[in-house]
């Protein structure tokens, strides 16, 4: 049995016990997270919030994409959410090669280099300013009272703040 | 207090009983999820599995984008997953309005239409499989043994298989 398999029997179980039929789409907590695919964060454990409660983008380093932008985008705009908390994480794998890198070894293996860049950075903070920056400068975002970036140490659990703007 | 002061809040309990500093960052069931920011998917209770098991990317949509792609491609070739699980969902916002009416409603009020589409789709099970094949015919995702599309029902917790490819 491949991990599919395991987690399709997996949510069997869920299905059967399932009683939150009486969500709705706008979470109620309004505000959206931002962080990376990472399979040791579990944002809902990380935050403690619950179904219903939050949006959440991840990608490759939870870096702030144009894709994340859309996502938030349609967030504010649709759905209702008024904060973002960005969070990059310790030990992220992005901190481990370069985009040259990155794209070298595709251009070897595949014979051509990707049309997007690996998004790779050196210094984790400062990729959490400037995913901030990116965010606050967006003219597609509208809300902007609360835009925070944190760091998550996945060697203690805690979430520790960068860089934000609340006011 | 705001959402994100309740977040952090939590975050500190998270932290005083943290007990996973032993996880690294290869999945251990070599398995990514790509999956909607909707607020009712909670993927890892959805489908069973615990931290350090499983990649988890999350957009407007579960859309498979470049950002998607380059998320998954950092994580066949740099992290090791080798199974693909895309899953979106009914009653999803982006069924609820289209591109055309995103990109217009941003210039009326901002002045200019996004550099990106909003991705939305009027058929679910049609973008799943239009999802797949992207996935499919990528030349920067290595590992297609197992690249399979379901939708999760939120009105029953259920996840029904829509597409896919195993071998």
């Amino acid at each position: 049995m491949n991990a599919t398999a395991r987690l399709l029997s997996n949510n069997e179980a869920y299905a059967a016990s399932f009683d939150q039929a009486g969500l709705t789409a706008p979470p109620t907590m309004k505000v959206a997270i931002v962080t990376c695919m990472d399979a040791r964060i579990d944002p809902a454990r990380m935050l403690g919030f619950a179904a219903g409660h939050a949006h959440v983008i991840r990608n490759a380093g939870g870096v702030v994409t144009d894709d994340v932008i859309r996502s938030l985008s349609i967030s504010q705009h649709h759905l209702g959410t008024e904060e973002i908390v960005l969070v990059h994480h310790t030990d992220c794998g992005l901190l481990t090669f370069s985009d040259e890198e990155f794209a070298g070894a595709r251009e070897l293996s595949r014979g051509m280099r990707p049309p997007w860049a690996a998004r790779t950075f050196v210094d984790l903070e400062q990729d959490v300013r400037d995913g901030i920056r990116l965010l606050v400068e967006s003219p597609f975002i509208p809300r902007k009272d609360s835009v925070r970036g944190f760091v998550y140490e996945v060697e203690t659990g805690r979430v520790r703040e960068v860089s934000g703007r609340e006011s």
